[in-house]
């Protein structure tokens, strides 16, 4: 578990607090061609891997039987900052299939997106399972039961045939056995299982490039891509990370980023998967992890570099606006 | 700064993430009853030293003078969760040295409670100086200069007379050094300075018994604990980490949270005091850290070590309100 220090956050002219953790990025094949840290340890991948958890939306034929748009198969990937149109999308998401919020098993909590929380309060409104980050992914679970000619109800549950489903395509993405001993229970209610973090990198370079994979879920694959290249703000929301990154890079970067430090990500144009858990479980420290490899690995120019430096080492502001300190990559990320 | 795992979040039958860190539990002669990871290290204290840096406002004569209740005594000590009553306590401690909330200057932010920034969104409302968790603590300020007889004006500086003073008490209390080196800017724009944690340790010891101390400033710690064990929705709010242990616990624990997962703490009853720091920033390791030491440290009985058990090992609940995990004291602190 003493994996090296690979973020530092500073303040004046010491390092304040720093992030140990782990990572691999992979080509389709398998060929790791960075790992830091035990990057064979199975860690949670949480809500990082809700693109391979959508791959039975599009493969079930729910997505076309139902006539799901790209903004609804991104928001299936997504985890929203519960805004108005997040929530609007998914109440006509689980229309289509003939079913309203009173479906979802996600449970409510307060939109994830600070001004989100604020405009709702403003209305004088409390949340919904609607509001819940991962509203849009289940709605899609419920969707697919829909195609799948299966009662939605208990569709959390792993013994659920949506569960199988979206655990069959993890594992078959990652080439990961997912046994009942590495299963833990999301917040939003549905299993999640440890996954190695090498394995995650080789199912985001086949995510990524379509390589490796049967002709139809190729077709998957380059489905989700592109309705999340065209959707960055239905994936998490204005001012996020997945959000920002994305809508700098376009198709170039595909990534999510899951609860407790672990963010994947697919680089097509270089046939690269990336996978990286901060130990702790900072948001944070994942988020420089991802971004010191990506315009590593990237193969982007000077000038995108340069735009991805506020993501590799972002400042850190105080409450009148002074640059305080920054974050960094460090060690074998440095 | 390789220190040891200290805490751990599971989620299943595994542990999904874990936290490194530092402490020490000493005596007020400086005499050190547990020390684990790099003790000797320095770390900024941030807020968990406002305790410390209100001794000014006792011993200038700004508390007599003006004639501060002991709420606001407390609010000098406080990083507030931004409610009404905070915020109507703060208007009327400035009212008293003849100021408003335009002397603050820490700038402003959205209460950090939740339900204080919903209450205050739902109220078409925006911040203001005066919701920021430090303005107790500014207000302090401005009252010492005033006792003074100097300008508040540009009290955050590092040379301005109020700040100069806030830094001895520091010294003194820690024996520590605070050289403009080990300086940085804290959130709220004055000077934080990085100070070992055995010295933030027996600064909290003299603190929670006045031991070696002159005569004058033994009162003042004496009537800034009682302060504090009187108003412990003042010194955080309703839910928050800070309140709930002092409310359950009374003048038996002293201690107050800063950012970036550093918690001081006197256990005036046995003589000790505690400093913790979690290397990667993590207030919840923060917590676990020192509920595991006050348990352990704090002579109390075995109902009492039961009641404090929900904080030494809280447990995680996901959005269905089902237990997903805990986190849990390992390594040293196990």
């Amino acid at each position: 578990m003493t994996n090296p220090s690979v973020v530092e956050a500073t303040r004046g002219e010491r390092i304040e607090s720093a992030h140990c953790g782990a990572g691999a990025v992979v080509d389709a094949d398998g060929r790791a061609v960075l790992a830091f840290g035990d990057a064979e340890r199975a860690v949670y991948p949480r809500s990082a891997v809700k693109a391979l958890q959508a791959l039975p939306l599009i493969e079930s034929g729910a997505a076309d039987r139902l006539g799901l748009s790209d903004n609804e198969i991104a928001l299936a990937c997504a985890s929203h900052s519960g805004g108005e149109a997040h929530v609007a999308a998914v109440r006509a998401m689980l229309a289509k299939a003939g079913y309203d919020e009173g479906a979802l098993e996600c449970g409510a909590h307060w939109p994830l997106g600070e001004t989100e929380a604020r405009a709702l309060a403003r209305l004088g409104r409390t949340p919904t399972a609607l509001h819940n980050n991962c509203s849009g992914k289940h709605a899609g679970f419920v969707c697919v039961a829909c195609a799948m000619g299966v009662d939605p109800k208990g569709y959390v549950a792993p013994d659920h045939a949506v569960q199988r489903e979206a655990a069959a395509a993890i594992e078959a993405m990652t080439g990961a056995r997912l046994s009942e001993e590495a299963r833990g229970v999301d917040g939003c209610s549905i299993p999640t299982y440890a996954v190695p973090l090498l394995a995650l990198a080789r199912g985001f370079a086949r995510l990524g490039t379509g390589q490796e994979l049967p002709r139809e879920r190729g077709r998957a694959v380059a489905r989700i891509r592109a309705a999340v290249a065209a959707h960055p703000l239905t994936v998490a929301g204005r001012g996020r990370f997945d959000t920002e990154l994305m809508s700098l890079t376009g198709a170039r970067v595909f990534l999510k980023s899951g609860a407790e430090g672990v963010i994947c990500a697919a680089l097509p144009q270089v046939g690269l998967g990336l996978a990286v858990k901060a130990d702790d479980g900072a948001g944070r420290a994942a988020q420089v992890m991802i971004a010191a490899l990506i315009c590593r690995f990237g193969g982007f120019d000077q000038e995108m570099e340069a735009r991805l430096a506020r993501f590799v080492s972002p400042r850190l502001m105080n409450w009148n606006g002074v640059e305080v300190g920054r974050l960094r990559p460090a060690g074998p990320l440095a």
